[in-house]
């Protein structure tokens, strides 16, 4: 198979496995039990926070929170701020591109009595930092904004945000679960104060994730028990998990220009070939401010999700939106909110590359797509043969 | 290392870590991903999930989500199930004893306008349910008792509880994280609607857990975000730790009678023994009704952690209290409800064996925790010697 699906799952690179492989053979106990093999755990427990907080350039190891994932990250940062900032204000700023964990967090304030406000994007997908100056008002607590699109790539104005929402001082949260890892993210750079990341996006292991928490912000916590990870998450540490993402962090940030270069090269070639292949499509990647690994495509007069799995039988894996959206039969509300109308957002694919792939797999791609598009335009009522 | 703290951290089976190395060696994608790649680990992951279903009695495996583990499997219970049926109710019945999970998802609720009455136990460690009848009010809408006691062993009486509450029509979740695949457990037979349970209690790894929902049971998700778990939980599943916990949870139902034999007798050896060894001791635990594996034991007129220390030092782990206080300078709130004094609450320790102990290390632990009870008695200004 070749998986250009890599938004979905990215393999486990060789060396994360033999790390994961050597922690679930060497019978670590819990990290927080006071004995000597509480203290080997407690070790590799911290050895792994340290590569993570590299990664994103916190301050202290302290700032950094392990959890199961993306999702968890985004949600303990939305409800752990708004509940413990509830008595300054409560009002959301938000974009309408937002990923679902973001979106379902803040509907489920909503009904807490909090106040949100959903900007629009432009429509190459990116929303206008005056936007969000304009609407923050006294009662603002928190903005919470993407770093980059899960479904489109493109980048968004974190750094510009950043500066206007430290002005303000207000609360800032990136969702930043697409990007850490792939592209250089920097939380003092960006004035962030909560920043989600997940693992799996720089070939650690799915299910494991972080939460940055800058030094004095005001956040309950989301699991509620015991006193680990400085009593912001309880509950004893998924290690092995662990031990994976912080040999991936480390990797991730040494090779990351090297990375970048390869997985910036594919984009370039597919997109150079792509009109040579298929005509009457549409880019909704913003090629300008967008991802290295990620495009989306909308193919017109058909359904991506035919696509999809043509390419599937033709051994080539890709997705037609989050997997975390698997089962709605509603169009990306990404792409809605670029403007795109319902028939162009149901035609739609993205591909996402990893360092693991080849231009030849790329060739094989484009060939596997212009015969889908063409079986499936043939079909298509509303294709008109030129 | 002489692991007598199996509370704390159990260790891997080697089945379950050759099932955890093959996941990691598979490069699995997404259980959500609709590709063939994406529908090879759903099989893998619903595998997992029937094991793990038939272990606690359960109907039907969408009843069962996966979770980070025990704390996160409490908080979506207790947080979820109140915040759903809020319109229902605003008091919650819970005890004295409950893991400081349960007490702090109480406490937030607290916040957010629930009353929580919290029953006493008896001296030896148990609830008794005629009290928790009397506690029902018509404005009830969820009863929280454990199943056994983390820091005692002692088993409450969940089934006689769980009648009660199916006749008053009260959601019942009970916190099961130290008795499931230790000893039986079945969803029907207690009558339990939400049950919260962890992988490393048999031998499966940490950071993975389970949640018991019944059918029909109205719960907010905790995580929120995607469509996974049947939409009970959003994030992209933890898949190589969830294989090991459908490993462990085969073994355990497999080889539960044959465990608990084993652990049985340990347990009879070390109480046969312990008189031999150390004298002006109390068993905390309620041997009439109490798990296999653990004892709690307090040794008057010392620490209980100078003893774990120099237990440690001669190469055996045990512990003082839930690994989730560690940091936490005050007395067991568990042994404070059973009426002990201050003094004999700091004086405990809790030895968790496991099935890849023996009676040779029980001998080796006795002679370390005599050796040591003596040293530290002979310094302590408490101890008069006879």
């Amino acid at each position: 198979m070749i998986n250009l699906d890599h938004i979905s799952a990215s393999p486990l690179l060789p060396e994360v496995k033999d790390a994961m492989i050597e922690a679930v053979n060497s019978d670590l106990h819990n990290p927080s039990s006071q004995h000597e093999a509480g203290e080997a755990a407690a070790e590799r427990l911290e050895a792994a926070r340290e590569t993570v907080r590299a990664l994103v350039g916190a301050k202290d190891g302290k700032e950094i929170v392990f959890t199961s994932g993306g999702t968890e990250s985004v949600n303990h940062a939305i409800k752990g701020a708004a509940m413990a900032n509830r008595k300054n204000g409560n009002h959301i700023v938000t974009t309408n591109i937002e990923h679902n964990s973001v979106i379902r967090s803040l509907k489920r304030l909503s009904g807490e009595g909090f106040k949100v406000t959903s900007l629009p994007v432009d429509e190459t997908g990116r929303v206008d930092p005056d936007d969000v100056a304009k609407a923050i008002t006294g009662k603002t607590i928190l903005v919470s904004v993407m770093h980059s699109n899960n479904e489109t790539g493109t980048l968004q104005p974190v750094k510009e945000i950043g500066r206007i929402t430290r002005e303000k001082n207000v609360l800032f949260h990136s969702d930043a679960v697409d990007s850490v890892g792939v592209v250089p993210v920097d939380v003092d750079d960006l004035n962030v104060d909560l920043l989600s990341f997940g693992s799996n996006r720089f070939y650690g292991p799915h299910g494991v994730g972080g939460l940055y928490t800058r030094k004095g912000t005001r956040i309950f916590p989301l699991l509620e028990g015991g006193v680990q990870e400085h009593n912001k998450r309880g509950g004893t540490e998924n290690l092995i998990g662990i031990i994976g993402m912080g040999k991936a962090a480390a990797l991730a940030a040494e090779n990351m220009d090297k990375r970048g270069e390869h997985l910036l090269a594919l984009k370039r070639y597919i997109l150079d070939k792509l009109p040579a292949y298929i005509d009457d499509y549409l880019i909704n990647t913003n090629l300008d401010h967008s991802l290295p690994d990620l495009l989306n495509i909308s193919l017109r007069y058909i359904e991506g999700e035919s696509v999809m799995l043509m390419l599937d039988g033709d051994g080539v894996a890709v997705s037609t939106k989050s997997a975390c959206a698997t089962g709605s039969l509603r169009a990306s509300h990404v792409l809605m909110s670029l403007g795109l109308d319902h028939a162009d957002a149901q035609g739609t694919i993205v591909i996402a590359w990893g360092i693991d792939n080849t231009r030849e797999e790329m060739d094989r791609f484009l060939d596997a797509l212009a015969a889908s598009v063409k079986t499936l335009r043939d079909m298509s009522p509303l294709y008109k043969t030129p």
